[in-house]
């Protein structure tokens, strides 16, 4: 570190939006000061880990930034919550550039300021290997904050955007060749990694519009629909040839096939919800206000656990992404390092 | 890991007081509920690295769950905030035991039953070294929340118990020699390391006392006390005869004398706080009340900096422990890898 630790601390601190229409005092004090309001409040941690979750250098420093809060703030769409505050906690050795540092901060302030959240706290601390930890504060808005818990038989199950971008671009990013993709879907594709976009407007928009549970598909389709379907004590049924596949998916080389990518790869961080036919019109016509489809895949039967249905017949296994490994194993259900994990 | 992910996740889950009088749904979904009610709350964030703050065996799994939640409440504590809800995200290689990730959760569970927090959350990762990251809400109670930033010219300083403890026992811990030490104090000692309490009562009774700016004592007095000089843009002088010794800290071994010890090691997590002169009976015996002594060292005055004089004359340099290396350097204000640190 070229500068002083007090220089290095400010200027990480002055790249990030501290300010929020519920923070009193913000960073530099013991605690941050907040005045959450009358309603209820959404608090998730996430961290993410070099060696781990990702790479330097072909993970770009402030892609450390940006997916360490994004995929904490992911949690707070899957409440429908609108985020509120986020707390970090940034480790890296101490050899680590400046410019390494600062770039993370980057990452974070552009979420933070395209989010509309406040980082309100943090803390800078020496580590093997570089870490961040986010945690974030959202707030009820508008219709209540919503669990996994509350899928019903009949209900149909519904997901935002496309699926497998995340794990496509896992491969380019490992080296995976992808024959005559495009410049744009490449970037396109990589930015699910790189740039992964929380779904609060969608998040709050299914809740309005009748959702009974709902989870960010952070663990893979299979694992998740998993959470909802032990949360909610009911069975998932998911057609994998109605799930709609991120452009550019298909030209990447994968030895498991793009319906398998999409099933099973995680970090999509898109949202899965499961509501009542008869709000399905009124539940994509709002999704779709904020720019996003929302893809009737599958539904919610008596019964317990999920079928990942093949379009040629068979079945899937429903496996995911188990983020304490860093890698694919485990089975839906596990609950693999998720905010709820302790 | 000898048993199953899931297995795991549910031990450690099952071990942690995940119910709360603010807490509607704990771990397990993407986010906690927490219901705030209708005051201010006060959030921090603290982390704890093997390798950095603390090395196994010599310091047991236990005190690693122990005091990484302890230094985080320490923070409500200088807030005078109650403490509500922690999330903790335990960060471990694949390989680690699970009775050292059992026995970090028994620690975290200790603390939180003890000081009456619910741990709403929380997130186990995989990481190359074991890490320990600690968000802590809590909750305006009686008199307002008290920052830093609150001293006036002719306030007097005061700091609750005693300091050094901590500096000593990580003597003891790597080895120093304590010639004549009996067990009983040799314990004590050590207790200031592994077992930290954080002061939350003491500081909701100093701040209905009337003090007028607080702070808890974790980079060391001399740094610490510059962090309200800094925010107060005021002067504190101490008198470094004035400050209690903890006991056995003469009875350690360290070149650098007791006085400095007290002075500069970090981690006691006592309180200091700055009050009107009128306060210091009602202080004294509101914090006495609680078991603890409050002591007064010093006095504000107009001007900036911190004056640490020494019992036969001169100043000490007030520098402290700076979090972000594990070791002592920095000057006092740098706010080294502070709560406020972003």
């Amino acid at each position: 570190m070229a500068r002083g630790e007090f220089d290095l601390i400010a200027a990480i601190t002055e790249r990030l939006p501290a300010t929020g229409p519920k923070v009193r005092v913000g960073s530099g004090d013991d605690a941050a000061v907040i005045e959450p309001g009358d309603g209820a409040a959404a608090v998730t941690v996430d961290a993410i880990v070099e060696g781990v979750h990702f790479t330097l250098p072909e993970f770009p420093p402030e892609a450390v930034g940006r997916k360490g809060l994004a995929a904490t703030l992911s949690d707070l769409a899957a409440m429908a919550a609108t985020a509120g505050e986020a707390y970090v906690v940034l480790g890296a050795p101490i050899e680590a550039e400046d410019e390494t540092l600062l770039a993370i901060a980057d990452g974070i302030a552009a979420v933070a300021a395209r989010e509309g959240v406040s980082v309100a706290g943090g803390d800078l601390v020496a580590a093997p290997q570089i870490f961040l930890a986010a945690t974030a504060v959202g707030y009820e808005h508008g219709a209540p904050l919503l669990t996994r818990a509350g899928a019903r038989a009949g209900d149909l199950v519904g997901i935002t955007g496309e699926l497998g971008g995340a794990a496509a671009a896992l491969g380019l990013l490992s080296g995976t060749k992808a024959e005559g993709i495009s410049p744009e879907r490449r970037d396109a594709l990589l930015a699910r990694q790189l740039d992964p976009r929380p779904r609060l407007a969608a998040g709050r928009a299914l809740a309005e519009a009748g959702a009974t549970s709902m989870i960010d598909l952070s663990d893979g389709l299979g694992a998740d629909a998993g959470h909802i379907a032990t949360a909610s004590r009911r069975r998932i049924e998911i057609e994998l040839d109605r799930v709609p596949l991120a452009e550019g998916v298909a030209e990447v080389d994968r030895r498991g096939g793009v319906v398998e990518l999409a099933a099973l790869g995680g970090e999509d961080f898109e949202l899965l919800a499961t509501l009542p036919p008869e709000r399905l019109d009124e539940a994509r016509s709002a999704v779709g206000a904020g720019g996003l489809e929302l893809t009737e895949i599958g539904y919610v039967t008596d019964g317990e656990g999920v079928s990942l249905r093949l379009p040629g017949g068979g079945e899937l296994e429903p496996v995911g992404f188990d983020q304490r490994r860093g890698s694919r194993s485990g089975s839906a259900g596990s609950g693999s390092g998720s905010s709820g994990a302790g």
